[in-house]
């Protein structure tokens, strides 16, 4: 490689880069988790959480991945046999299968072609056949694919039906996308830090109705480290149920003053705006968008052009332009690449993404013409 | 402003983007200057910067500005009445004449259109006319019109003449151009912290030839606080005259080490590079250079288009996509604005600027065809 990139820019849909000023706050010395410099701390990020989730109820913090969240929000509230519907459009959809199969449940999985988005009318047809179903499990944005799944009209649909939880899987879609976790009826959002939050990775959140705290009564699986009870117990005395991890919150402290400062609807306005320019971009370069509908403003999904291997893409914008997007998952390695436009994510972000991509395909002698997907984000991007 | 930017994206001739590691090194705790713990780093900072500056002398640091380090220039090495060429395409030619105005020389300035770079012969007639010419002063870059001056050619006409100094700003130029102190025979090379090696403003250096130290011998100009001598005698111990400035000195030091890591040959290549890509792309937007000869590697300066205030160019590209880049100065202002690619810079740092400049030319209503100039660059920096 001739030139050695000085530079590199992280366009992955999780870690996404971390501003400047959540790095800083994070990289003051350590302060103790049961001191009193840190109460103020952790309250301001569980006020922060609530606003950010759109519900009045406590967001508990985990120390773990997204997928600790998923687990936590499968171990808490059901039961070994309980029937669950999980929609599988993807990687993520596969994911909840499997964590819901761990735990001896009968997942009843409606598998959604990837690219596609869930038909609401599948789900509602199996609610309807049996009263028995305990919980709808979904990813507001699936990842692998680019599709957003509409949590609104399932929320809808689900609370109609008592004895059912609607659990929603929002790690990469948070931030990017308005989810009105009270006001559609959400039983519970899981979050992560390493995403539209702008954090490194390391924690997770989970917003839980009173609904579904009734449910966790019950609930007879194992959870000893992720015990969303005993976090909630010791989150109202503004502690965390084992050591607080002090840097990530003082970060998230900070990450959730700067989307304050932004406003919640500017930062969805931004998330959209990227991520129009990077779709009208790539569909000006001639290449097609993995998504067929209902495609997230967190990350893009992009066929690789025929005769073109997606993870070819990935590497060369990798290591020569120091640009680290995504491959592709599962059953799409090889076809798609994706491109994130998430959490502190800024117009010539974009743009440098857009500028690699076409670097890179004229570069494999894909004939494109330079500057093209630029010119229509660029024309989306000044307005 | 719809989308106030998120992201702030520093393209100006100074100060330039501090590299991470260069910026995580000055922020940590502070450390005496006459400590054993500063000893190896002021050692290794004198050793980098005569790599830098291709010389075997020793490089003298002052705590200033660039300026700082031109006036050091000046009144160490002359006395009142003393006659030296000064060298004036712009900005700071006129700011090397008012430094020996300020200290009673004689200076006989060559007045040279902005735009273009010196005429040797010019030089060469005056130093044949009058032997007792003391110096020749010059910029490599004059930062106000992106021009360069031949140094080489300059440093082998002047090495002739045994009584004349040749005096160098470097300020804008050292990384981003081969200037080869020692070999071409340069008696004083001046630069500064904020530019090429692209830390925070605050440091000068200031490389001396034997035959400039002899002359400062006879000087008898004020100079207690840049006075060369005594940082000279300093330095040999490994220390400066006054408080060494630790945290800069700190960060110059990994400055250095990453231009190391990189090797020198490549330093210049990627500012070539990066300043090829820049000129192509304005040239295709139909822009014109203002420079119409010698365009530097460090900055371009351009002009703006009939009609179009140059520094309504350089607000809209700072407020509304949050690019700082640089306007016009003196006679220049308003006609011209001026983009760097200095220092710490690499491919979509490029991207990025041409991006803005079609999205700010075109929202100003210019006939401009977007994605044009982008592709211009994408075809130099793909390669």
């Amino acid at each position: 490689m001739a030139n050695k990139p000085l530079k590199k820019l992280l366009l992955a849909p999780g870690p996404t880069p971390v501003s400047p000023l959540a790095l800083q706050a994070m990289s003051l010395p350590i302060i103790h988790h049961r001191s009193a410099d840190f109460k103020p701390v952790l309250q301001s990020v569980r006020d922060g959480l609530k606003w950010l989730f759109q519900t009045k109820n406590e967001v508990i913090v985990l120390t773990s991945t997204g997928t600790g969240g998923m687990v936590s929000a499968v171990n808490n509230f059901f039961n070994s046999g309980d029937k669950v519907i999980v929609i599988d459009g993807g990687k993520f959809g596969e994911r909840w299968t499997e964590i819901c199969q761990s735990y001896g449940l009968n997942a009843d999985v409606i598998k959604v072609e990837w690219g596609y988005t869930i038909k609401i009318e599948e789900v509602e047809k199996r609610l309807k056949a049996d009263p028995n179903i305990k919980g709808v499990l979904v990813q507001a944005t699936e990842t692998s694919t680019g599709v957003n799944h509409d949590v609104e009209k399932l929320a809808k649909l689900i609370k109609n039906y008592e004895n059912t939880l609607f659990i929603v899987d929002a790690v990469s879609s948070l931030v990017a996308h308005d989810l009105k976790t009270d006001e559609w009826g959400v039983d519970i959002m899981v979050s992560g830090s390493q995403k539209g939050l702008a954090l490194p990775p390391g924690l997770a959140f989970i917003a839980v109705s009173e609904k579904a705290w009734k449910k966790a009564e019950t609930s007879k699986l194992p959870h000893f480290y992720f015990n969303l009870k005993a976090e909630l117990k010791n989150i109202k005395e503004n502690q965390t149920n084992f050591t607080s991890p002090v840097s990530l919150l003082i970060g998230l402290n900070e990450a959730i003053k700067q989307l304050k400062e932004e406003g919640l609807e500017n930062v969805f306005k931004r998330h959209e705006r990227l991520a129009n320019a990077t779709r009208a971009g790539i569909v000006a370069m001639g290449l097609k968008l993995y998504a067929k509908e209902m495609p997230s403003n967190s990350v893009t999904a992009i066929c690789a052009p025929d005769g073109i291997d997606g993870q070819e893409i990935y590497k060369i914008l990798r290591d020569k332009y120091g640009i680290t997007t995504a491959g592709g998952q599962g059953k799409a390695k090889g076809k798609i690449f994706r491109i994130a436009h998430l959490g502190y994510a800024d117009t010539f972000d974009i743009i440098s993404g857009l500028a690699a991509i076409e670097m890179t395909l004229k570069g494999l002698g894909h004939p494109i013409t330079l500057g093209k997907g630029i010119a229509a984000a660029e024309e989306i991007l000044m307005k």
